[in-house]
């Protein structure tokens, strides 16, 4: 529990005591919360792993035991969501935010056009990266729908026919958008899924890169996935830094340098608790009850509100405002102190933000739903 | 302890059971052991730190309690090196080899050219890395010297008056070779220090800028330090992606992109036990007597040899050679029964490698020498 100082008036006190034993929920947008049994089982091997009296983060990257770690957390990530045996799975640094610079520099080829889906701050921050490397083709597929924010059909979409490929972020963390649809087009379709991989089935097939930083349902920050389609492995620009080329990594095993290795470890843990899980198709059921209960709190109550229409929230995340922004901090800090903590919104959205990622359960959702009913009786 | 299966004659089963349940003592290159400590402490607070009921690395990277984490390594690295205030210390993705890329395309700016000092393999594969971005003066500094090899002394490395930065490696993993002197030039000197930092002190204020993978002396795969003398933050090139750029990432606090949290967390956790041995001044001391010993007993077998030149031998990672090639399988799998694990030379080098890192004790590499001197006795 976290212990803060405040001066509280006597309402938000018994708000405050109500609870101040029970489990933390964490709502942190990324680095997020992971599951609880996978926490545990680290901590319990933390300084003697598979009996060798060490670490896994103190072994050989191309030690035998670390090479299984390696191969089985790939092996349960295909498992997972599917992959054909045509794609590589690679583990990289850098975050998603490296993907912005990869992409154009390994995919472009002769091309010196690509489009850019815009539907929220991260797709934004990609086509920011790529101009560097290319003209970019920058779609808005943003429109105002019933007084809400919503994304236009795919089929809407428009792609330059010179464009190399085309870049979308089906899931915008900080504006709580969710895309659903595909681009239409036989160009390689490249998605940052940081923060929609395994929250939800998808169909790899159809995609020409996936790549999600690992810190919202894969694992800690500082490793990041990129599932690449191998007849796209012989593009990369002469200005491509190594250790952002798909082809160096795919051919090493995602060993060109050496790899974040306990990170890679931790995501293999979550990929066997997800299996466990009953796979993505679980998850997802899960998922969006998670969401529906959320949302609906919200749409039932005039004091709460979500500015996204329902056809693309996102089921991970979901900003939402107060009728009285000056409560936000006293919502902020009676939620902290009910164990419900990382609500505060993204520094450029404001308001409050749940993230709900795989790693949070439907009583913790619960428990964030019954808090807001509650202040909303004591404060509206 | 080690499980392993083989068949063994009388001998060394005699070998292997003489210390099963003793302590294990971990000689990896990197990722490398960790002090015991540290991890006992990390261990300790993985699923509840600072009494927040979630784990350190699932809290956002921009919340109080991180960015206290993140400012206090800082603080401690910079005490521990005497890193003067006109430097910044960046805290990066991607290793040395992310670095290697990093280097001309921050530092170049005008300049089409820069020296590199040939050492060794890391020498080369920055060399490598470079080639796409410029043209690269490689001076060979490897010369045979009482029939080892050894290093030119600095005053007689040839510096192209046109480049725009001197690049060396002062420790080469791989080779086991160390470098005591520095450039006589007035260039920015650039340093990959993987294996020499906060092992010896060393002036920062000579540098332009110093880099060094975590996984040696500093914490965990994942993260990688970059530090930079802030009159060189004005050269990047316009193709360098923004994760690499070290003025965005100055500006931003090492928080352009989501940093590997975990890993800067452990790493500040092995600041502060640095700190309580005493310093780079106290820990160089103890490395030199480690590095001694294991010298000193090298040398005086005509069963072990090692090639460097005592005045370029390396304090941190020291390769040696059987007389007898054929027993080298035998040597590691009794050694590892011992434990005293992970002494396998790199894949390229073949023999054995010590790595007596930081956290690597006196008593572990007088373990190594008692086992070495009884090996020889039984099977030279």
């Amino acid at each position: 529990m976290v212990l803060i100082t405040l001066i509280v008036d006597s309402r938000s006190k018994e708000l405050m005591e109500s609870n101040q034993a029970g489990p933390v929920y964490n709502f942190s947008a990324g680095p997020a919360a992971l599951p609880k049994a996978v926490m545990e089982k680290a901590q319990a091997e933390f300084i003697n792993w598979n009996e060798l009296g060490t670490s896994v983060m103190e072994i050989s990257h191309r030690s035998k035991p670390f090479i299984h770690v390696a191969q089985e957390a790939e092996q349960d990530l295909r498992d997972l969501l599917n992959i054909p045996s045509n794609y590589k799975v690679l583990f990289c640094q850098g975050g998603a935010r490296a993907q912005f610079a990869a992409v154009p520099l390994n995919l472009l080829g002769h091309a010196t056009k690509a489009t850019y889906i815009d539907a929220g701050y991260w797709a934004e921050s990609a086509v920011k990266e790529a101009k560097k490397y290319c003209e970019t083709d920058v779609f808005n597929a943003k429109v105002t729908k019933e007084g809400k924010t919503a994304i236009l059909p795919a089929s809407e979409w428009k792609i330059d026919p010179e464009s190399a490929y085309v870049h979308f972020c089906p899931n915008e963390t900080i504006d709580g958008i969710e895309i659903n649809d595909l681009p239409d087009t036989d160009k390689p379709i490249v998605a940052d899924m940081s923060s929609t991989i395994l929250s939800r089935q998808i169909d790899v097939s159809k995609y020409g890169v996936i790549y999600a930083g690992a810190q919202k349902n894969i694992g800690p920050a500082g490793i990041c996935i990129a599932i690449v389609r191998d007849d796209l492995l012989d593009l990369a620009s002469d200005v491509l830094p190594a250790i952002l080329n798909y082809k160096v990594q795919a051919e090493q095993d995602s060993m060109f340098n050496t790899p974040p290795t306990f990170a890679w470890y931790l995501s293999g843990l979550v990929f066997k608790w997800l299996k466990g899980q009953g796979g993505v198709a679980a998850i997802e059921k899960i998922n969006r009850a998670k969401a529906a209960l959320l949302y609906n709190a919200i749409d039932a109550s005039p004091f709460y509100r979500n500015n996204i229409h329902p056809d693309n929230r996102s089921l991970m995340n979901v900003p939402f405002q107060l009728a009285k922004p000056e409560l936000d901090s006293t919502f902020l800090e009676l939620a902290e102190a009910r164990g419900l903590v990382s609500l505060q919104g993204h520094r450029v959205a404001g308001g409050m933000r749940a993230s709900i990622y795989n790693a949070m359960t439907l009583e913790g959702v619960q428990a964030l739903v019954d808090f807001m009913q509650e202040f909303e009786q004591q404060y509206a």
